[in-house]
């Protein structure tokens, strides 16, 4: 008997196999197979994406493609680790067309170029739901040069990469509530930029990546370090865009997700080596300090008393 | 602001914090942090499995867990690999109650104690479709110890695991089309048994498991070996269950997936190597050979004549 092959076969080797690389086995095989550069530990993340709930159904599949990685590169980001490779699952609908898993790969293999990792793996499905898409990735880090969510202690002043609440705003955009001429906002919602490179532990005591909104991210750093947090909002660093469209969006700002800024904790001996993070290009604005107490985090307004809010972040179920 | 915990971090800590092992970082943080053994190779692999295509929306969610575990489990067994960790995807309905989470925790952690691995992370999603789960899986392996799907060669004798064909015919049970007494055939499709501990090295020049069906998966052997295959489908090992369906099942058996069976390829001069396979209680049997000639698989009669197949496996697309 002659062989046909599955389609997912042919998928794989036009648009997924030109993404291999070494240990790949060029995807034609059950695993895939790695000798770890020698003396760096290994760091693992996984983060999905479902069609409807952490992208749009009609956003162009390039862009989802590229946030995928990069909500991924984020979690490696945070650690300061350095990218190698990442493996791939894609539950598609049966009916989903070739354009889409071409303009799919093409997303991939840009970023990947940019941020110098390459495909490992995956596996491939159909499914009578959205789509079902989650990415694996894998960095390495000198042993000991990890930073953990864990960490935050009273004194250490509060810093956040870049600009706050930009991709919550830009999802209020796409969803028709509010207007952004620049597309600025729009965006920084699809294509998040992953804040690698920084010599993080140099500086931070704890790190994470903003996903889920900075007040409920940053309760998670509170319960780790056993420490309360405030902000002081007036000085969290907001997008001219955001700016723009006045003083209500700040509460939007501060708990919405999808920012994939760092958030970190910084020893006050330690904020003179902040400047090195500025070679890099990214920005770093202290925002508030942690404080004694149980964790909580108080945002404090202009008046300096907390502001109230309906919720701290984003919730799954 | 107080902080109240999204439920997903609730599940998180009450269901899948117990099964996190050493590097998982009690699953608080963006990533896992891994140092590997020294001077072993790491293996990666990813599968899925989505609610109405690789299990039925109501199977137990501890036989969905471990099955969704034992088919990654699978793959290393095929690399000749030791299971180190996975990490987990899990998109499920906003509806899925805490016993959903309970029942598939439970069913993990029963057999990562089993096959001695355990949690590394994940990430946890909702979603308004089928449950979508996505498994990553990491073995290790002596340097050079890795058998590969590529290597089977003219001359090379065929050889699978266990019995074939049970697990196709468990869901033929499982909607209906088939009676099962003895639950044996439902049993293999739920919950297949990863052949992992034999030093496939020593023997077998290729190898994988056979998820997708016998014929469709040796065609994968024979297109990057440069061979084609013949199978004598009476040497092919089905168990009493199966034969007691009659002949007519036969094609069914050779085509049907699920099985997680391993299928070899074994050089002539290795084969009295095999009598070690004993030894790990796991029956291999010898069911045809590689011959010269373009990719194609050929299944032979009782009269030797070649057998003609509607397809060779299962499709996604």
């Amino acid at each position: 008997m002659t062989l046909a092959e599955p389609r997912e076969f042919s998928l794989i080797g036009e648009y997924f196999r030109p993404l291999a690389g070494p240990g790949a086995l060029a995807l034609t095989d059950d695993a895939a197979l790695l000798r770890l550069p020698g003396g760096r530990d290994l760091v693992l993340s996984v983060d999905a994406m479902v069609a409807g709930v952490h992208f749009l159904p009609d956003d162009p599949p390039d862009l989802v493609a590229r946030k995928l990685l990069r909500v991924n590169l984020s979690d490696l980001a945070a650690k300061g680790a350095a990218p190698l490779g990442y493996l791939l699952t894609i539950a598609a609908p049966a009916t989903t067309s070739d354009a889409w898993f071409e303009a799919f790969a093409a997303g991939l293999g840009a970023d990947q170029r940019s941020f110098g990792l390459y495909l490992l793996g995956g596996d491939m499905t159909s499914t009578s739901g959205p789509f079902s898409l989650s990415l694996t990735i894998l960095g390495t880090v000198p042993p000991g040069r990890a930073v953990l969510r864990k960490g935050a202690a009273s004194g250490h002043g509060i810093f956040v990469s870049g600009t706050i609440g930009d991709a919550a705003l830009g999802l209020d955009v796409l969803q028709g509530r509010l207007a952004d001429p620049s597309g600025f906002l729009i965006e920084r919602y699809r294509l998040p930029t992953p804040r690698l490179g920084l010599p993080l532990a140099d500086f931070a005591a704890a790190a994470m990546d903003i996903s889920d909104g900075l007040v409920q991210d940053l309760g998670h750093l509170c319960r780790l370090g056993g420490v309360a947090a405030e902000i002081d909002s007036p000085l969290v660093p907001l997008s001219q865009p955001a700016r723009a469209l006045g003083p209500s969006c700040l509460s939007r700002c501060l708990t919405g997700g999808d920012d994939y800024e760092l958030l970190l904790a910084v020893p006050p001996d330690r904020e003179d080596r902040l400047a090195a993070a500025a070679r890099f290009g990214i920005l770093l604005t202290r925002i508030g300090r942690f404080v004694p107490g149980p964790p909580e985090v108080r945002v404090l307004g202009p008046d300096g008393k907390p502001m109230p809010f309906a919720r701290a972040g984003w919730s799954h179920f």
